[in-house]
Order: C-alpha cells, then sequence, then structure tokens
C-alpha cells in the first residue's frame, strides 16, 4: 500500500531506530564501562540492572511499540495481528520494567537506603502504575473482542493520549534518573569538573530525549496513520487472491454464502462496524 | 460560537489554570518559606529567582500561550489579534527565561561554581535556544505578513508540534532542577528522611507535570480548535453589526464597492487564502 512521504517516513524511522538502539548501547556502555556492571548481588551491580532496563523496556521498546501501526509494511496485515504485536511489545517492556523496580528496591533494602523520597521515584512510580492500567485496559477493551464499539470509539482517544503521556512521563523519570545517579556517584571527579562519565552520560540524556522527539513526529503525523479497513479486505470470505477469480457477485457478500459464510460475514460485518469507529476515535484524537 | 463539549473544555480550562497557579504558588512558597527568599546580591538569594521565573514564565505563561487559540470567547476576535496575544505572552516568558538565566550564571560566576556541567543545564539551554528560535520565526513567518502561504502552510505543523516539544522539554528540565537542588540543599536532614521540604517540592514538581498533562489533552482535542474563518467575517467589509443591516449583496463582495474597499477586499481575499492554507497546516498536524 502506497504512503504518503514514505521517504520522509523512512529517514525518521531509521533515525528513531538508530538514536533508539544507541541510547540502549549509550546505557550498556555506562554501567558496564564506567559502573561496576551488571551482577544480582543486593549491591550496585544489581541497582545497574535498573537504568539498562528502564532504558530498553520502557524508552526503546515502549517508543517502538507505539509506532508499530505506522509502518506501511504491516497495512496488509490484519488489524488484530497489529494490535497483538503492539500488546506484546508493551507486555515486554511492562516485564522489563517490573525486574528493573525489583532491582532497585532490592538494593536500596539491602543498603537501608530508603525507597520512595525523591521525585524521580514518585514520577517512575506513577508512570509505571499507569504503564500497567493502560495495559489491562488496553487488552480488555481494544485486544479481547467483547467491548462494544461505542465504548471503543469514546476510550480509544483517551489511550492513545494516556499511551504519549506515559511515554513522555518515562522519558521525565529517566532524565531525573540519570541526574541522581551522576550526582551520587561522580564525588571524584566531582560531576562539575566535567569527567568524561559525566559528559558521556549527559549525551545519553539528550538521545533518550531525541528518541522521544522522534517518535512524537512519526506518531503525529495524519498522513502516515495505517489506513481504515475498506470492504474488499473485510467483506469478501469467498474473493481476493486465494480464490484468484474475482466474480462480480463477491461485491455482494449476501450472495452465494451457506450458514458458516452468513456467521463470517455477520461476525465481519460487526467486526468492521467496530473498525470504523474504532479509527474514527484514532482519527479524532491525532 | 458554540463549541463542542464545552462544558469539559471549561472543567480542563479551569483545572489546568488552577494548576499552572497553584505550581507558581507553590514555587513562591518554596523559595519564601523553605529557601532563604529573593534578592540580587549574587548568592542563593538571586539564585533563587531561577525556579520562580522559569516556572512563572517558561511553564505557566508558555501552557497559557499554547491554548490561548482555543478559548472560544475569542473566536470573534481576528486571528492576526490572537497572533499577537499568543506572540505577546511568549515574548512576556522568554524575557522572563533569559532574566532567569541571568540569574543562574551571574550566581554561579560569583561562586565559582562551573556553569552548564549537569543535564539539566544542557536540557534546559538546549529547550531555551529552540524557543528563542521558535520565537522569531513564528513572528517573521506567521505573524508578520509577508511569508506566502504556501510557506506558511509547510511550516504550521513543524510550529506546533515544535512548539509543543518545547515545552515538554521544559518540563523535563523543570524536573530535574528540582531534582539537582533537592539533593544539593537537603544534607540535614537528607532529602532521603522525608522532610517536610522534600515532599512539599516533590508536590511541585507533580503540579507542573500535572499542567503539562491538562494543557497537552486540551491542546491535542480536535472539536475544540478554533474554527477556520469563513467569508461572513472576512469578505465582508459593509457587513456585520456595525452596519445593523443585512443586505444579499453583502454575500457577494464585490458588489457595491469603491477603491478602498476593492484594496479591502483583495486583501481580504489573501489574507482568507492564507488562513484556510495556514489552518490547513495546522489540522494536518493534530
Amino acid at each position: 500500500m502506497a504512503m504518503e512521504g514514505f521517504r520522509g517516513f523512512l529517514g525518521l524511522l531509521v533515525s528513531a531506530l538508530l538514536v533508539g538502539f544507541l541510547s540502549v548501547i549509550f546505557t550498556l556502555i555506562w554501567i558496564l564501562h564506567y559502573r561496576e556492571g551488571l551482577g544480582w548481588d543486593g549491591g550496585a551491580l544489581e541497582f545497574n540492572w535498573h537504568p539498562v532496563l528502564v532504558v530498553t523496556g520502557f524508552i526503546f521498546i515502549q517508543g517502538i511499540a507505539i509506532i508499530v501501526y505506522r509502518l506501511p509494511w504491516t497495512w496488509k496485515c490484519s488489524k488484530l495481528l497489529m494490535k497483538s504485536i503492539h500488546a506484546g511489545l508493551n507486555t515486554v517492556a511492562a516485564i522489563l520494567v517490573i525486574i528493573s523496580l525489583v532491582a532497585v528496591f532490592d538494593y536500596h533494602n539491602a543498603r537501608n537506603i530508603p525507597n520512595m523520597y525523591s521525585l524521580h521515584s514518585w514520577v517512575g512510580l506513577i508512570a509505571v502504575i499507569l504503564y500497567f492500567l493502560q495495559l489491562v485496559l488496553g487488552f480488555f477493551i481494544f485486544l479481547l473482542p467483547w467491548a462494544p464499539p461505542s465504548l471503543r470509539a469514546v476510550l480509544m482517544p483517551i489511550h492513545v493520549y494516556s499511551g504519549l503521556l506515559i511515554f513522555g512521563t518515562a522519558i521525565v523519570a529517566a532524565l531525573m534518573g540519570i541526574t541522581e545517579k551522576l550526582f551520587f556517584a561522580l564525588t571524584n571527579p566531582a560531576y562539575s569538573s566535567f569527567p568524561p562519565e559525566g559528559v558521556f552520560t549527559n549525551t545519553l540524556g539528550l538521545l533518550i530525549l531525541l528518541f522521544g522527539a522522534l517518535i512524537f513526529w512519526i506518531v503525529t503525523r495524519p498522513q502516515w496513520k495505517r489506513p481504515k479497513e475498506t470492504n474488499s479486505t473485510l467483506l469478501r470470505p469467498n474473493g481476493g487472491t486465494t480464490e484468484g477469480v474475482e466474480s462480480p457477485m463477491a461485491d455482494n457478500p449476501d450472495n452465494n454464502m451457506d450458514k458458516s459464510d452468513s456467521e463470517l460475514n455477520s461476525e465481519g460485518a460487526a467486526r468492521k462496524r467496530n473498525l470504523a469507529l474504532d479509527e474514527a476515535g484514532q482519527r479524532s484524537t491525532m
């Protein structure tokens, strides 16, 4: 399927993937080269999983999950498949985030450091709670087939808005986390004396911000939105390439069908109404 | 002019104003009650202008400037007037931001504290530079009448996107700034022992984030967008309420006009084409 401004999209997608990938690599270099590396010992090595998993899951994977509907190569795939990929990526990210929280709470408790006193921890925990709410609500309302189309239409703009808000809040929390960690860790030489680790990790912060900016641009261009499903793909159980023949009757699905076709069609029709409302909801948001 | 979902808009607008106002009040209480207050002495009192002016200008006023086109009471005002208010508010904010930067550089230099080493300072300075670029470009391209409509149409989606990106980046920088300051200032009792100042200023951080979330919701609802200008408001130099009489001819501005009316009309028509493209640009973004 043709996409308006495809070359621009491709350039931005490649940039986003590159910057997101670089953010993960920079986080790993920070932890493995400048910090003590990774481990699960109740000490600094365990804490270090926190930034690695947050940047990988809560930033990079969440960002990709947000733009997955916009990849034109997937427009021939069913909406259900794309929803499953969107939900699957967010589930993987959510699991990484939970492990990252276990790592930091475990580290604090082992060292008798208080939990949840900093603004970073408040904002980060709010983002994680909203992310799980979003995941569960999204699963029951948009992935499972039971929610009425009218409910989906009402909730889709909220789902899109809160998804972007959570992603933005995760970035805020990540940059506050980097700030905290650098002030804690860089004492000799001090952060204020421009040590290589400070400059390097500041650059990581800018990469995360740039990744967010690219994802926001890609996801708010109306011309790059997945097109609405059309009758031809939804209401022709006997048409299309598998049959190899297009009969004039294929345009009217009420002809030539037996009982099972009828069920398929009424399902198809419901799904179509559904998707149309769904799309209307999405389109009204951005 | 009627607005779809006006009561919802009103509720959100009042919430945004309240939360924005509370953010400024909380910043003042933080500085005047918990910190040393305000002054211009090269010391801590001078530094303290930094958070006060940033939250007032770069967060609160910038946020209001973003949603000013969406106030339905202003829809009867000319687009030029609204652009001037939008540009005026952003100019006020920019001046406050510059003073806030002078305060912090002055403080650092007086105390021989290095400038620009932290991620907060990097992100903050980038936001300020982009804000000034946005202001100057916006002034020359959208406020002054010389830019061709096609250029405006191409640049409007970028203007809208970068405006929201800069606002979001200002919030990121503000929350990192709070984080830095609390770790510096709260040593006895430590930030980690939940002193009142820590809890209070964390709450300020959440208020700033909530203000941003409300502004983003208000500005991305398509149904709350300022309607396109219509012929009736633009092409009737002799119609409207000042005359008190509506003639059928008023619908065709090429009738009943002398030389000066003709100029007015061709200006009006150019402005209308202009605005239509302009609006098309904006509408394609959100």
